[in-house]
């Protein structure tokens, strides 16, 4: 245990736009800040393609990696040290967790793990516990350490009110990315005052509760993740990018497995395109390399890649249109027809995106994201769920959003000269909605 | 002239952090935005390795772009429009040259120009005049249209109160940068009233003044400015990270003339080693290539390129100390002669680094990066140049300061175990200063 | 027409936290300023008693008068000058009623308007087009101006767009007062982005409308609302202070009627005693006469008096418990009786408070306060109103929320030492609650 | 000891806009707060006659003194506590003294202290050691408390190190007055990295120093306070609003001395004109009060009495020339002569008003005001004082900046119709300038 207490002789400081200042102590969490794996993920940013829409959101996930392990460590520092329901002794398995939560993030997470069937949660289990710096870390921590690191993250740990700090309807995950993105995209919403809302938690035996005072500020909160998922998350510029950048790797991957001759040779991509990535290889993956890929490959012989990376490289991006898939399917199908006439393959023009999101939510049992509601703790130490008590949270609650948009290349089809006729009807169908 | 005066149908509106809206109404302005020299810069960070320092200052020469000219443009139409000294028809010449001014920046630029003797303003002019996107967007609007604007750029345009609004002690350049390289980093210390140093700028024949009335917004801006150069551009652990990437560029290079063989050959690099690189092959590098490159030869045979790029990857930095050339030129030799005993090679582990700033001055004839003075319009209407009014400025007008630091890896002296006699004495020199 | 469109030769400028800078180039706008009703308005505070829950709350009318001038001042020249719908002649009237739109405001109004029975909107009417300053400034635009001006604030002004800039679910009113009240309090609750509703926003024949890109900006401007109504507007320890100085002003009255010799004669009340109080003589109310009287009245003989008076100066306000007029009349009626057998008399000092709002209505006939819903312009330029778009909103639009409160002198009743059985009995019944 | 120990069962927190929360865990601070003479501090406006010219500015002394006490609580909690140079004996005298250190400030302190030769400083020694609520709160900490408190505001306590913290070049005084006048009235000057100061500040035995790596935060500290003097406390406009003031209170009192016969005879003004002024007269003094005179007054028969009065109540200030004490001592006679010609009393309406400042001083022996100069601790631990640190701290250590201006009202000059040789020649003189 020596060694999991051991302090730096002098304190760390991080200066950070969005909390002001991020503290170091601890020589376990300065000397993870320093592994390879950690710092890799200066290089896969936060947001993926958004810095396509939002030009300020070129922040990494370095930046809210740290921004998670300072709100927890607020928490248990100001707020939870000392109550009888928190056990000290959890602190730095908490403060580890949170640092590393995200540190399976590939690039382009999103689109990554679509195209090729990945799971960046399995990645960050992997690097936690495999042959990596950062496991070696740990384990100097205690044999097993690295073990209750990796159940805290994956929400199996016995301890619920520690799993509960990372990964709850209210966790300190949310906290950061909601005020980091904000602040980097220069939106309005993000705001919400953490300050009050970290003041009025408490510790309980199975999560992290939200004294009945603080109700408003958790009702702002739940707003401000609302907004945010709407106005950056789901933006649809945003998305067109991630469309293209999907298009991209399955035209590359199918190049590959036609053997195609490639100028610039995806080196980098054989075993991911064959479905047995190591660990070391994940490793190797982060933006610059996929940047540099798409660079080169702007002059591929092949019309389809080169004019999907020229696209994505110089934000020559997918126009879209509403779809409804309920009452368009019979209009998708038509386009379908059309584009293939007009000579544009529709498997990679023609592309339905759909997002959506559920705000707040007392109890989803089996949703693949899993995370718990919002308890607060009322004067007379009843705990009671948020929408039960919040009429504004209960009128949004488990309410789920989606929104479906067709996206195709305008200027394509503008340039359709020599077939004006299949040109009319492309552009009459798109306008007809 | 009609396409220079052509309006987009809709005003484009691009979110800023700094600014709040950046608005473009000119197709113009829009169409030079859309080209792939001016996207490139979205590759190429404002701040080169200061995010290993401000983990916070991954923003792009792109950002930046846009904010300049957006600052040119609320000049012009808010203040300067309908004023007699001002002649509306060099707006767009303006806020083209404006959002151009830094086109040719390569990755890490300051690094790259010393090693390689390159001028990012040649190739400004290069990409504003030669066959490019942009050269081809500029050309609509006149076929000298391109040479004025490289005029604009580089000072020597006729019309001196349009090269002033880009290129002066108070231009709209290091008003962006200030206030946005200290939004990214979140210091405190880029604050400045921008709207109010707006609104009292007026058109002069020969440049833009400043009316009396402003003087203590200038101060305040001249004394952000003296802040941020030591707070944030001369840092000494991101001129650490300089110097190791300095390094880099140069074992690369050596290694390249000895014709080592690489595992992953430098092949965007060659005709950057032979002092030959083409426009083409310029703008292909960026600080994707280059970081795709450093991570391949973290795990080259040549243990120098390895041991540097795996420290540049990892935030592995040097150490320094303070260092005085006039009086510790001794020590210094000293020094080289010990690392070499001790088989650390100081042509690459042992480097001196300077930097130095004026904060303000009146009149600099012949210095590299002249800029012009700041002008108050004084009540009487008299022109006074600011350092004779202000005190503030007038204290620290002229006075250059430098301050010089001398790098070491720490770690490797640390484990020089087995010449525990070159160690002691390395040690001993250092603790000495 | 002439003094109408006079331009001051420089413009004014003046410093404000909230929209940064507030201009002013109308003669007509700079004169109204400076005449004593409305220099007045700074005696007079914007959120009443609030500073004695949230002490940064000291701000005046008089801000929040100019804050709604500017709002609407971007609307029009930023927005909506040179569409076709706009009537620029609409313009400084529009300006006028936005800047006088509250002149009618006596010292903290609520409690003044409740006791007296004052209406601030007919002083208002009446200092428009009375014997005053403002009138005299009003008639050199023309003999029916100030009419006219006081028509808008009515909302009876045949040109209903121009009644919506001022009067509407997202007027200008409203939009500074949540900006403002939320600065000067400190809360982060009152944010929203209102440079992009003001960009977005549209006139139309009868109306101001939002640009359907807008939605969630609007959205987010309503739960900002909703938050500062519970957070801070009904605040239950601002209701506490509201509570006492209502009783004041009771007794005051009462002792009056009754011919109690004041030490301190409430010579600037007689009139209102009388409801037949002058303009001249409303006039000359303001908050520091109220605060003269209060100070001296800590020292009359009469108990009641003196005890409310201290208690509102020294900040020494009621307790309150939750109280709820359908299950606990009985409570009232049996604390009203021991409140009489404990010496503590009820009429003053066992008070309920009621509490209630409409977050967002789409339409309230006959409603005391009745303010147009917000359209949105859908892109096919079908207007409809917010809810039927929105879900958020829609969710909490037409629920009406109300929160009763007890109020009652803790201190007093700890203190009834003499009679433990009836302090007793008091103690259980409040705790029961 | 008991007592001064003592917690509130929950801390007690309040909103604040500067430091965003002020927290109050001791019972002792908690009744001093509730004590009439601190509440009083409401009543008195934390800039004097700022709010004339920048609207903002109205806020009052009770929030500059919770927000002093604040500062001082996260030095001693969060930086000095279990330092062994520091004796945490000392905390609750600390924050007393800040908490209370400007509680004898009167109404418009400024003026009253120049034309009734009081001083505040002797009036807060007064309501510390006198027969106050203050006195009997802090008397239950211990008989000598009390004591020990007004020493430590009056700089005699025998432990500088606690004295600095509250009387120093770099103090929680000048901290908090700083950002809080910035925040209120909207300028963009009083930024600095208060946290960081905070958190590079060291007790010593004989006052608190700042370790060398804060000194470009300090060096910014001390640029706000340069800018924060000459934009906002001494700014023209502001300096006319005291002028008038002044001059009310001097025909008041000469108007009384002669006998003449108020209307609103100046009661409690009796014994300040008399220069015997009790403790208990002097708290029932606050600004309220003096409106609700100046107001009334405004009435009075006597001319240049309700002159005063109605510009003060109206914001019609007077005008200003600068005005060299050396050069123009010969044309400020004349035009008291002209002025005497032309029927306007120069005694009240010809009046030179002087502002002078010392931005920094690293000693200041017999001055009034004298503060401590900043010292830092070097690495070595050597304590050096700033100014032989810092060459920007050097360039404006020791140099005073004076400013004379000669006001006049434009107004009664431009309306002397009947006197039109005069008039000219007063113009003449004016302009001449």
């Amino acid at each position: 245990m020596a060694y999991l207490n051991e302090k730096l002789s002098e304190e760390k400081v991080f200066k950070d736009p969005v909390h002001r200042y991020i503290h170091v102590r601890d020589r376990l969490i300065w000397e993870l800040i320093g592994t390879s794996e950690f710092q890799r993920l200066r290089r896969i940013r936060q947001l993926g393609t958004t810095y396509l829409t939002f030009h300020g959101a070129e922040h990494s996930r370095f930046n809210h990696s740290l921004g998670v392990y300072e709100i927890v460590r607020r928490i248990i520092d100001d707020v939870f040290r000392n109550r009888p329901e928190w056990d000290d002794d959890e602190r730095l398995l908490c403060l580890c967790a949170a640092l590393l939560h995200d540190l399976g993030h590939g690039p382009f997470s999103h689109s990554f793990e679509k195209v090729f069937h990945l799971d960046h949660e399995e990645f960050t289990q992997a690097i936690i516990l495999g042959n990596t710096e950062v496991n070696r870390v740990l384990k100097k921590a205690g044999a097993d350490f690295p073990k209750k690191v990796a159940e805290v993250i994956a929400k199996t740990y016995k301890n619920k009110l520690v799993v509960s700090l990372i990964s709850s309807q209210i966790d300190a995950d949310r906290m950061d990315y909601l005020q980091r993105d904000a602040y980097y995209t220069g939106v309005s919403y993000g705001h919400f005052d953490m300050e009050r809302i970290l003041r009025v938690m408490r510790p309980q035996e199975d999560q992290a509760v939200i004294k009945h005072s603080g109700m408003h500020a958790v009702e702002d909160y739940i707003m401000s993740r609302y907004q945010m998922y709407w106005q950056i998350y789901f933006h649809p510029v945003t998305r067109s990018a991630e469309v293209i950048l999907t298009k991209i790797l399955h035209r590359a991957k199918e190049l590959h497995q036609k053997s195609y001759e490639f100028r610039q040779p995806p080196v980098h991509f054989y075993s991911i395109f064959k479905d047995e990535i190591s660990l070391e290889e994940y490793l190797r993956l982060d933006e610059s390399v996929v940047m540099f890929y798409f660079q080169a490959w702007q002059d591929e012989e092949d019309n389809i890649l080169a004019d999907l990376c020229r696209r994505f490289m110089n934000r020559n991006l997918f126009k879209y249109i509403e779809f409804n898939p309920n009452l368009q399917m019979k209009m998708w199908m038509e386009l379908t027809t059309l584009f293939k006439k007009a000579g544009i393959d529709p498997d990679y023009y023609l592309v339905v995106d759909s997002s959506s999101d559920l705000p707040y939510d007392f109890y989803r049992p089996g949703e693949e994201e899993e995370r718990l509601p919002i308890h607060l703790l009322m004067p007379n130490d009843e705990v009671r769920e948020l929408s039960r008590q919040s009429e504004i949270v209960e009128s949004i609650s488990g309410k789920k959003r989606t929104d479906h948009k067709l996206y195709f290349p305008q200027d394509l089809i503008d340039q359709l000269s020599s077939k004006r006729k299949v040109k009319e009807q492309i552009l009459q169908l798109l306008k007809s909605n």
